[in-house]
């Protein structure tokens, strides 16, 4: 049972180079990264924001490829599951008021450790100090540690995110780390990731920029509820911007201020989290890290979903069934799936209140990056704002035909309670009703009452006697049609911009050049490839005159707008450098499809079409053009089937 | 030449009723507003921000459909727009350094008025102050003013935006304007606008959330002009949230703290700003209403782009283009075609740099709300951030053809300038180089060089004589291959929210019933009808099973699927409710197309068809179903075509 996948790029095997692809060199994942990362600025991906004024860290800006392919990425997102999956979406304000964050928990706890170096004042997150300075114990090979200190030092690594304050001081000492100058550094203490505002011209009012979009689903799930007639389950949606203050951002866009999130929220019977789709997606064979796995070297284990959810490895079918369409989109965007598992959180990295949680991580040449968490809040969040807001929060569902249930019934004098206790009374009787929900205490409680009166002592530790003549217990048998409860949420959540990178990277790759490695001689990158799948792809076709003839370009001209019509992205390029350059440029951006008008084209009408990974070309007439594209970009054929079905070209595209 | 256009809202003659659709009922702007407000928040278009705390003034979440529409709204931008003219979408952060928005003079001057109620304090926006208190004297039926009065009103109106800090003491002082409690004001005083926070964990690095999006653009143009090759004009365009902290907020969706915009950059040389694209929208016709025209009661004119840009009425050809490229934006999203006007800018109320503004407006019950600004703002933006961030922003243009030109070249000996004024030689430098584009000065300079010597002034006022053996102005004609210069930029930038609260409330009627308008008693208002176009409904497809019946819900969730698999929204209502109740339901929301199932359904696989705004039913066969809903949805099929094609049914569906 099972296959299992190593750390591709810590072993400098070509991490970002798939199989099915030509490469002609074998890198370490930083030359590689290198290289990747020159075509996303050279070629306006992204870059720092404001970078004319030195950059800001963590901010980055999207240039028209990356923007591109954020809103393709974004568009696919929205069909395969606010579309397929029936989810209502919303979009709630960036700017939140100070009480829903801090009804949710993030005022109070949304916090890292951070340590400053004692000289510089330098600021430094305490885990990530952490993972840095055993990063590179690990690969100082210098002074090499053995296999026991390996071990160790890989399991100190694994846990430095989910380390307390304590623990982070301790594990500094006790490796002695300094800061990046060299210098002490101090304890660790908390700072809040969020950033603040006032709002209003009074100054009075705080605001935060949200850190997450789930918080504005939650405070609208009694418009939801409505929306949708009243029925459970369901599950709402919200894509939008969230920003965190992240005390030392790097790793270009994975830890970064500013991002896009991409939130589900599937709201769902506490005591019955089966999901009616499950069946189809049971047989998916996911690579999971469960936490017992996670043992340094993390080697992951396939396993179809039905059987990780019989074996209770995940916690419900619900959560099963969004980690497998995670997986699907995650294959349908172009993630490779030898590139692609799911890690298990262990139980000192959940929130106190959460039941399981599952990270899908991408690999990359910074080695697995969490890209969409699987989290089950049970039904912590609804029931922190219907406390605080004093507002009903929970759902009705209805049952397919009643039921006999064993019911409680705490009946009280409300008089007498009132005058015997006073200002105690709404403690007492709090307490009292609430047995009519716990049924072991309720025997208890009604057996000790026989006896006349009965004691208890409430939350705030006071004691209370209460006598027979205050309070009665029935138990009874009764029908119910349905039940009401606080709903469970199942949450989906995913770091589009973290997602975009891996993508972007994962499918990045050098072409063997034909005429052997070293020749390309311009200084130029000219054969870097990007692999997108046409759906992600930031342009769908470039539209290449051979020349600068006038008339190749009012050709070129007529035929970029023909695609336009049919809402079909082009690029042009007109300038007069060689084909086979041109094919390089639009190579390197993405692009899958390249159509090439030459003299044959003012005489009978017909181009080339070239295919990006294959370099295969075929000669159709423009009459079919458009509907040819439109078919390979919308999916409904195959570069393969098309090629099969006109005259091939055969040149050397090589030589510019 | 030109029809005119009244102000409909203002007169109470069905505002928001269109004349091709049926209405039951002339009510005035406010009685309409409730009733569409109602369905708005009952049917969770959206509703204000953290709403079971109380709301935030300003902020707004949109619920299922809100979020549908504006997503539909962008898609169709992002096509209209970015696809069809080829522009440069980017991404920039919404968080922004302080000196990004130091240079474009936003953090100094980009502030409102604002007045306290001296006794409570309460903060006042100074010109919605007074224009809303001359709205009420104008409305005031118990004191009515003269028709001179009333003019006087009208202009003062007119002026209070662009009032200045004494001209609005003055104005509330001469009316005696009071706070809404009845008290004494204080003086104007500037307010900043912007939401300010800090970045990073020093505190020391002052950010703000972006008032507007194209500054993003700003200080990208380098690396957006290369993206292009070079090549001049070109546009980028940004779609993302801004946020602007409003003193008060109001009148819903109108005046927010937070919202979308959608705004372009199209960079051209200042000194030819024809569009090449000109001659296709030159014969449209605009309602426009120049700065002559608005003298209170602000009657626009017809008149066709061509007419005038060739007058001078419109500053140039590229504004002239894009104002006709929004008309036919915001007709194609379905805005009403009476209720939209362009409105010039006065020069009072333009900024210093720029040329000329003309705000697309749009009538709603609120009256003229602006909701697409046109500028020219010269190259200001450009030369600010080149010249704080010490980098070129300039362009480059070749000629066809090679062009001779007058030249002149002052040449210095930097020596003896540096000697002769050290600390000034810089000023004199420059004042002195700067002769080369003024070709009147240079000439008298040189003319008075010839003396032996020349006196001038410096932009700091001081005077500075230089002598012949320090400078010499040469005249030659050289030949020029092309030109640079600093781009002029226009810029239309779009109100998104505004865009889509006035489209919905335009499209917005209450339907007659056929039985008399009194008919419906259940107090639910069960006869609106949002007529929204199929490209921007929020679903396309209502999916109805005639009765609970499990054969028809199955059969509905059929067909739900094999709509999703073709990206085509639906929304099943399988509760147990009369048909024509659950026809109500979505015309409420505007969904264009329904599908009942019924018990013949079972029995031949046919389903009837319903269209919203004209009630009429066809009966067409499921296999056909898709294509066809699909056709008409795309907008290849009216539904008049798919009518006359299918056998049609009769029902009374008002009978629920």
């Amino acid at each position: 049972m099972g296959v299992t996948l190593t750390l591709l790029c810590q072993e400098g095997i070509q991490p970002a180079m798939s199989t099915e692809v030509k490469s002609n060199a074998v890198m370490s994942p930083k030359e590689l990264r290198a290289l990747f990362e020159d075509v996303m600025t050279r070629r306006f991906f992204y870059c720092p924001s404001a970078e004319i004024y030195g950059g800001v860290a963590g901010l980055y800006d999207y240039g028209p490829c990356g923007c591109a392919v954020m809103t393709n990425l974004l568009t696919f997102w929205r069909q395969h599951f606010v579309l397929a999956e029936d989810m209502l979406e919303i979009s709630s304000s960036v700017l939140t008021p100070e009480v829903v964050l801090k009804t949710s928990g993030h005022v109070d706890k949304f916090t890292d450790f951070m340590v400053k170096d004692e000289k510089t004042g330098e600021p430094l997150r305490a885990d990530k100090l952490i993972e840095e300075r055993i990063e590179a114990m690990l690969e100082d090979t210098a002074n090499p540690v053995d296999a026991k200190k390996r071990e160790e030092l890989l399991l100190v690594r694994t846990k430095a995110g989910a380390m307390q304050q304590q623990e982070l001081k301790d594990t500094i000492a006790r490796y002695g780390f300094k800061s990046n100058d060299g210098n002490n550094l101090s304890d660790p203490f908390p700072f809040n990731l969020m950033f603040q505002t006032s709002i209003g011209p009074t100054g009075k009012a705080t605001g935060y920029m949200r850190p997450e979009t789930a918080q504005g689903i939650f405070i609208n799930f009694r418009r939801l509820l409505d929306y949708n007639g009243g029925r459970m389950p369901f599950a709402a949606a919200q894509i939008g911007p969230a920003l965190r203050n992240e005390i030392s951002p790097r790793q270009g866009l994975l830890r970064v201020r500013e991002f896009t999130l991409a939130e589900i929220e599937h709201f769902v019977n506490p005591n019955d989290k089966r999901h009616p789709k499950f069946a189809e997606v049971a047989d998916l064979k996911l690579a999971l890290l469960s936490r017992e796995l996670q043992t340094g070297e993390d080697i992951s284990v396939l396993m179809t979903v039905r059987e990780a959810v019989e074996k209770g490895t995940i916690n419900n079918e619900t959560l099963g069934y969004f980690m497998a369409r995670t997986y699907l989109f995650l294959k349908a965007v172009g993630i490779k799936e030898d590139r692609m598992r799911f890690r298990q959180h262990k139980a000192d990295e959940m929130a106190h209140y959460a039941k399981d949680c599952w990270d899908a991580e991408l690999l990359t040449t910074y080695g697995w990056v969490e890209c969409v968490g699987h989290a089950d809040r049970s039904c912590y969040d609804l029931e922190s704002h219907a406390r605080v807001a004093k507002i009903d929060l929970s759902a009705q569902e209805m049952y397919d035909a009643p039921k006999e249930v064993d019911t409680i019934t705490v009946k009280l004098d409300a008089g007498k309670v009132g005058k015997t206790f006073r200002k105690s009374a709404k403690l007492v009787t709090d307490y009292l009703k609430a047995l009519e929900t716990d049924r072991e205490r309720a025997v208890a409680f009604e057996q000790e009452l026989k006896s006349g009166s009965a004691k208890f002592s409430v939350c705030t530790g006071e004691e209370f006697t209460v006598d027979a003549s205050m309070v009665s217990i029935s138990f009874e048998k009764k029908i119910q049609h349905g039940i009401r409860y606080t709903p469970s949420v199942i949450e989906p959540s995913f770091g589009v911009g973290r997602i975009l990178y891996s993508l972007l990277e994962q499918n990045f790759y050098i072409r063997e050049s034909k005429e052997g490695k070293d020749k390309d001689k311009e200084g130029e990158a000219k054969r870097n490839v990007l692999s997108l799948t046409p759906v992600i792809a930031p342009v769908k076709v470039a539209i290449l005159p051979l020349s600068t003839n006038a008339d190749l370009n009012a050709q070129a001209s007529l035929i970029a707008r023909s695609f336009i019509t049919h809402n079909i992205s082009t690029k042009t390029d007109a300038s007069g450098v060689a084909i086979g350059r041109k094919y390089a440029r639009m190579d390197e951006i993405g692009i899958p499809f390249a159509v090439t008008i030459d003299f044959d084209t003012l005489k009978d009408q017909t181009v080339t079409i070239r295919e990006r990974d294959s370099t295969h070309q075929i000669r159709v007439s423009i009459t079919d053009l458009v509907s040819i594209i439109s078919s390979l970009v919308n999916g409904f054929k195959t570069w393969e089937q098309v090629y099969d079905s006109y005259p091939k070209v055969i040149r050397a595209e090589e030589s510019d």
